[in-house]
């Protein structure tokens, strides 16, 4: 295997929790009570589409201009949540060997920038990486877009590339494109609902990958 | 099934991501940056236990002043990040069922008084529903102290009680008390970690479990 394509968050920044949590107060605030667990569980797709699912929830549709309050509302209260960045344990050692040993590896994100630029900072994510966010590709996580559009630019097969996520959206999306997929723990899923996804492997954090890159045939 | 005897957190009331987030900042203050999702798994757990089984992730330990601290930052972010509490879907109608059929239940709860009475109020429960929070027993789950203080104040023995539970503390905690348990999966677990912890059976919600009374034995 020649390739990594990398979820942001969850995946190598902790930044799921309050996600979730912002939100689950954008939704409050506006009327639309939802419940933690069933916001949880539609982090890593588009927040679009997060929104309109989670409204969906509640038996109520949303319109354009109501999507566009709550994402909004929610990338505010995201950044006073959670004002600095926190790497996930092993992420910026694993990167920092996949540049030593000459790996290819890219980031493919549902969120966008200028929200995703203190995350890649802390990360020590610089210009020589691929990164495709939200705004590079027509449709989000479910769909295969931003892995292929990663795949393209690092230009793998995509029979090379295992996608790295920590959300059931990285792992069916992965499957959409055609790419073995690896899920992480680090997001708040349980091991079975990745496997159930179609995750090849499954491990604790990037930490823990990052000690089995050999079985996975990255490294030798 | 003569009983039912209910976690609170998670289970009847939509609080977990507030915890979870609440202690996360908590921890980030005093120097402990730990995973959202390490810090999710030990909710439900007594506040000590989740404490101390946090910091040792880090490689830490902490004393009981530092735990205390801990502890005061976490009640005071909680209430300031969730002012207002909801119960999660169909809570107050099952609660209300339970009573019109003459069902005993209780409550058991890890949080204490008075951090809890607003969830209480919420669900419309009073003085006349038995209650047993942390500092009514000796030891929070996963101990079976807190189970086991209300199927004694119920009257009802232990073979006829299910133990409703979000959290695989719960489950782990109503095996140790010899009760059957019940699994929901609004606190965020996913379906198999209940199974893997002995669940007897896993809903969605409160709502999903009120459906169901009858397949479990409780409502004829």
């Amino acid at each position: 295997m020649q390739a990594l394509i990398f979820d942001l968050d969850g995946t190598l920044i902790d930044t799921v929790y309050a996600h979730v949590f912002a939100w689950q107060r954008a939704f409050a605030e506006n009327g639309l009570a939802i419940d933690g667990w069933r916001i949880h569980r539609r982090i890593g797709m588009s927040g679009g589409l997060a929104a309109r699912a989670a409204a969906r929830e509640l038996g109520r549709e949303i319109n354009a201009a109501q999507e566009e309050v709550l994402l909004k509302r929610h990338s505010e209260l995201f950044r006073k949540f959670l004002p600095e960045r926190r790497p996930l344990p092993g992420a910026v050692e694993m990167l920092r060997t996949l540049r030593a040993q000459k790996v290819p590896f890219g980031i493919a994100t549902s969120g966008s920038r200028p929200e995703i630029d203190l995350s890649l900072e802390t990360l020590g994510i610089g210009t020589e990486t691929v990164v495709i966010e939200r705004r590079d590709v027509k449709r989000a996580k479910p769909e295969p877009d931003l892995f292929l559009a990663c795949q393209q630019k690092l230009g793998v097969p995509v029979g090379e590339c295992y996608v790295v996520g920590d959300a059931v959206w990285d792992l069916l999306a992965a499957r959409r494109a055609g790419m073995l997929s690896v899920g992480l723990l680090s997001g708040g899923y349980g091991e079975n609902e990745l496997l159930a996804a179609g995750a090849y492997r499954v491990y604790r954090d990037a930490a823990d990958l990052h000690r089995s890159l050999d079985e996975l045939g990255v490294l030798p």
